[in-house]
């Protein structure tokens, strides 16, 4: 039976678990049942715990053979073989240390194992002095942050490439269904059905953009600022080299902050990058709103479109089918716009030289990252590739309506045109043959 | 030039002004431009201060005539006598301070005058000494917002009462008229456009009835609290008294807080009425939102009610009528929504012994109960009473859908009556045909 | 291999799953890979079901012995037998039906095995004419989220009663505590640490209240109504029974929705309970707070209370402790905030007769119930029930203070006062010697 | 008497007013008694409308002297001599159509006078077939808003540059105070007072940096595209001029939209704007909560600085100044956080080719501009300007904690200090002693 000592009494954790003591603790203080903290964001702590253990290595600091045991063990979480030794909840108090404590526990027991060493060897591979050399929770975790963000972002922002693209092939295919454009739900103008695809694919290139752009928010990292921005106790040359690793660990232009102090303990820029997705959200919205208006009926509705049938829509009305992935979407949307709440609540509760909150800010962010993706994926391939178009009703409802009429007020004058629709009774031809003479 | 001498230098106020120098501080420092303190907020707070000065009179306290001349002062003010003289802004730092220090120097003010001296011969009658006497800003505004708040939930309550009423009247006019039901926006089965008001009505009714019972909840006071709800500085006659005098003269049965420290510092009863109103603004979203969609078209769209034409609908389409009056209605739900965050936030921020954010939550309650009261009064008159049925629209669309399917399942099977529905291909007289054979 | 036939192709699901094709369906259409359907409303459906099946049993109907497996079937379910088979994402389009077909299909397969056929025979027993029978998605699930709402309730409530319980303990034990009150982080007057602790109390007494209250406006239920709650399909002796049976089976008072259409379509009671969760947190956040500023130090902030020390505070800073228990507790207040504008959002979105995004209502309820009722136990046990007060620190910080100061006024005058607190140029010893002269 | 004839019915405006019957009507329509619509908003679509004058002058179109005399009215109106003519509600329906209609009957009324024509000789100059030639709501007010929003992102911009260097300036200033850091509100590590404001500064110039650049967001408009964004009854001629008059006269890079139906009638571009104000309300809260704790005091809190008294403090406790500037600025940013909301929830639901409630996205929007520079401001003159340090305060703070504890892990391992401290009992300098040891 493994024992560690720790400050605060003594927990006997299970001998055959990768995570030791301070985890354990953490697990039992921080008993939500809620979630476990997003694996993405231990992978991307993982990276930076690489990072630091390449550059000790390049550096000849530590004992022999300890950071390539610790290089080594990074690894082996990044490759997923240590995914259950990650089990403290998402929403923990502490800022993050028990997630980073987790994953220094880990590293170092899978660094221990390989060197021949028994789980808990601390004298040998410590969690803090050795993995965690250098730094602080309060620099890992924020830069790690960035880096699962980013990492997450590139994946929205192609969803979102081809959610538009997508939607350009609608607005091809559909150029020349003219229908009746409406404003307020009301008939107002003829358009075709391509110039509504149209608008949706510009909305949606503009998010793409805008998720493209606001990663350069994010490379500003404080990996080196140690405890408070200030860098206490890690060495100048790790500070310097750790980050040109990380950059090239990550492929991701990352910089060092000029004044790490700052983004140690101010987190608008998730805020930021959390408006701009719900920015997105806003826009699937309403896409989403759309097709459900255009795709209602089939009889007694518009039925502009119809969307592909998922699924059975109903366990009472035979035959019913319900446009299901829009509501998914939507659904999806409000979260992410909830999230946002969350997310600019939490960062804007720092105190002093820290935001004691970010584990709610890193949850939120990536479960909306994570959301999107899945669901600009689900919406493409499962609504938008599939959607048909009635013509022949949107012509009808086109024709049924008073929307030629607009186009005579420049001749006539707005309060005659006005006068002739009084006077057709409800009869559009009737307006028209008026409109006319 | 009258001057008054105050700890934080010496400021010069108009002389025919009512407000003192710490008004006029107040006024430069909350320099937003934003909107003034609200005025059934002003009142209410002259209400508490009429109410103590009538107790004060009662027992005896106070130099001759004083308290009788604020009094007439209080009475002044709740006639809306000196309605410019309250002129600090809503979002005011101090926890209310400004607002009760701008009543109490416009009542010493005023009663002075009334006895014939000269504005600002405080050593007369003295904003604090005479009329904030046993008082702090910590009590008297919250009870004043609890008076306030009671006395315009009872209007909203008045207001929704009916709104419900004109929709039950619809309820009955439209009972025989047939029409589609939908869920998500697809055809389901028949149903009357009577059900459906009443289904309205009964939303609104179940709102009016938790406006009405939320009115308790505001009932506790923390009159006679004081600074921190432990009532220094307060003689305990006049805390059993005023609560008395304060009853009687707002009808309203207002009680004595068993535990004043609690409702000094903690605010989640306005959180609970602003979620209440959130509720009702839920319910209003709603109806709005069917209202809209039944009026769409007219010729393009599902066109099941006509709303009333109130004003010309576009400055370029002639003949066009928007659903202004629901779109309106939307708006201000979606503002009482956002209050109701402004107010959640607000309270959360409480510490120790005081909150001191109350301003903020007391100017969006106050404007959600005004707007809600305004709009449900609006909706009343201008849509809900002047809509007008399109029923040989409802049956037209109800008999073009297969609605009539789902009842032909407990005789055949859900599979089977799908089977039949799908080999129909979008034609439910053939559907209707089979089913029937 | 199992192949079930069904309208939108075939699917071929896993043979031993107890879920069907719809499911299945389902699980691709909705892959958010966000989180499952909360078992809570599972077994809350699966109890519908029950009471479905026992009444079909009473009043003899159905094919022989059939409603005694489906009623074994729902026994299974609600013991947790085949919890793994409950595999539809909580974010589902569709209004639920995925989630009541996932239960139909395993009851239905459950009851099959029971009676010694395969699963999928549908023709002994099917998903939607024999499980189903009589109900809809649309009153079964709306009636199971109640259920399971009142259930959690009735937990959290407990768990705020023993939370209350602890602060009154403490109350009681910081009694003679004397410390300094503050307003607006200011020092203000003197009051008793046991005086801090019974508002908090009295702040989570209400909570409990509220919460225990509001059970009964989710006691109207509309189970009975199907598909838009008039009751379609489903016949009359079994609306009359399913009710009655269903209220023996939960214990709980529930009646049959006078207006079943109304809470079809409307979700505003889920608002309103929400609202009441949200004012819950608002307590914590204020309460939480209050602990961290009390706690803060040890030697450099007020150390006015000890919290205990639950486990290492940072990977960097030796002997360092932090609040880790309220800071979880904030980011659980938060959160629920967040859930709130998501059920409101949701329910702002309903049309015509039902609501589509019922499973995001009720995903964000029965989470932050959840969440709520850990939070509270966790911070009683881990955190209330630990603290220790710091008498000396206390009183040092009080007799530092010019505290003593309001109590001189009725006697001096408030300038007086102020004039001889200026004079004493931060020396409150002084200026009490002054006042006392 | 003046008698305007329109579609619905009759309707005698005051003969003096500069507004006609469409006005008169909207007011009666939303009369919520909320607010006006906002002034800079009516002076941007007065913008417009001067621009589409001048491109008809240069043109050549229109009546003899009409389009003059329009020019006019437009330069009357950008000068506030109209400022009571705009009358319509800020939270009105049909998607801003009654405040073009306002600007439209205003304009036409002053060019009517100008010419020497009676109030209302709209067959001389007609609101809608001369003053919104070419023109629709839907084009006006979008671009209208998008001009008002980037006029105000400039001076709160400016603003913000201001406030940074003012924290600059104190960064300068206390460089040399050397003062506890905390993290989680405990005793962390030793930092200079300097360094906190510089860390200030540096989020305040991210808020400056961000909002210069989202200007460019918002240049692109759809003038000239009507009604949906098709161009429909604008002549070609005029969309081109129109577009370069506008940016002469703004001097703002404006430019015509690619695909101008897709601005018509999609938002987002507002909630990313209003994101980043939501972000700058982040930074400002987090700010202004860590100036109230240093502030905290006098003499039971932190002191570590004095804020400047800016007035009475209480109307109970003498003496007592309060922090009401940062107060102040937490409660805007809290409505601004607030005014977000309204925005993403107004946005999101946007349908086919407009979004009707644009008017609550431009009136919380323009607010939320308001809001910020004027608090930035304030904030800046009224608090940051003023604030004094309390270097021996600060020095006390930090010598009485564990500060210089961290100092010793790379030494002697982060185990052995922790043990250190903890045979310290509370004793810093015993701590110190036994470290150096």
């Amino acid at each position: 039976m493994r024992t560690e000592r720790g400050k605060s009494g003594e927990i006997q954790p299970d001998n055959h678990k990768l995570y030791g003591m301070q985890t354990a603790r953490a697990v039992d203080n921080f008993a939500l049942d809620y979630k476990k903290t997003n694996l993405q964001l231990i992978y991307a702590i993982a990276t930076v715990k690489k990072a630091a253990a390449m550059t000790y290595q390049k550096l000849g600091i530590g004992k022999d053979g300890v950071y390539a045991a610790i290089d080594y063990a990074c690894d082996m979480v990044l490759k997923g073989k240590a995914d259950d030794a990650f089990v403290t909840d998402a929403l923990q108090g502490g800022a993050g240390t028990s997630t980073n404590m987790n994953v220094n526990e880990v590293i170092a027991n899978l660094a221990l194992q390989k060197l021949g060493f028994h789980i808990g060897s601390y004298d040998i591979i410590h969690p803090l002095d050795d993995v965690n050399r250098g730094q602080s929770t309060n620099d890992v975790y924020p830069t790690a942050l960035r880096i699962a963000a980013i990492q997450m972002l590139r994946k929205l922002s192609e969803s979102c490439a081809k959610l538009q693209q997508a939607l350009q092939t609608k607005e091809n295919e559909f150029d020349n269904i003219l229908k009746l454009g409406r404003t307020e739900l009301m008939d107002a103008i003829p358009i075709t059905l391509g110039q509504e695809f149209g608008a949706y694919a510009q909305a949606i290139a503009r998010d793409r953009w805008r998720l493209y752009k606001v990663e350069e928010r994010l490379r500003q990292v404080n990996i080196g600022g140690t405890a408070v921005g200030a860098g206490n106790n890690a060495e100048r040359k790790y500070r310097f080299g750790v980050i040109e690793v990380l950059r090239e660990l990550t492929g991701i232009g990352l910089a060092a902050a000029e004044y790490p102090m700052d983004i140690t303990q101010n987190n608008d820029v998730f805020v930021e990058v959390s408006g701009l997705l719900k920015a997105l959200s806003v826009n699937l919205m309403k896409i989403s709103n759309d097709l459900r208006l255009m795709n209602s009926g089939p009889k007694g509705g518009l039925a502009e479109i119809t969307l592909a049938s998922m699924q059975m829509g109903s366990t009472i009305m035979p035959g019913k089918v319900n446009p299901v992935i829009p509501e998914m979407i939507m659904q999806v949307s409000m979260r992410v716009m909830a999230n946002d709440f969350a997310i600019s609540t939490a960062a804007s509760h720092g105190e002093f030289e820290l935001n004691a909150f970010l584990p709610l800010i890193a949850d939120s962010l990536l479960e909306s990252l994570a959301l999107l993706t899945n669901a600009a994926e689900l919406f493409r391939t499962k609504c938008i590739e599939l959607i048909k178009p009635n013509p022949e009703r949107c012509k009808e409802l086109l024709e049924l309506s008073y929307a030629f009429a607009t186009a005579y007020t420049p001749l006539l004058g707005y309060d005659k045109v006005c006068e002739i629709i009084e006077k057709s009774s409800g009869n559009p031809q009737k307006a028209k043959e008026m409109l006319d003479d």
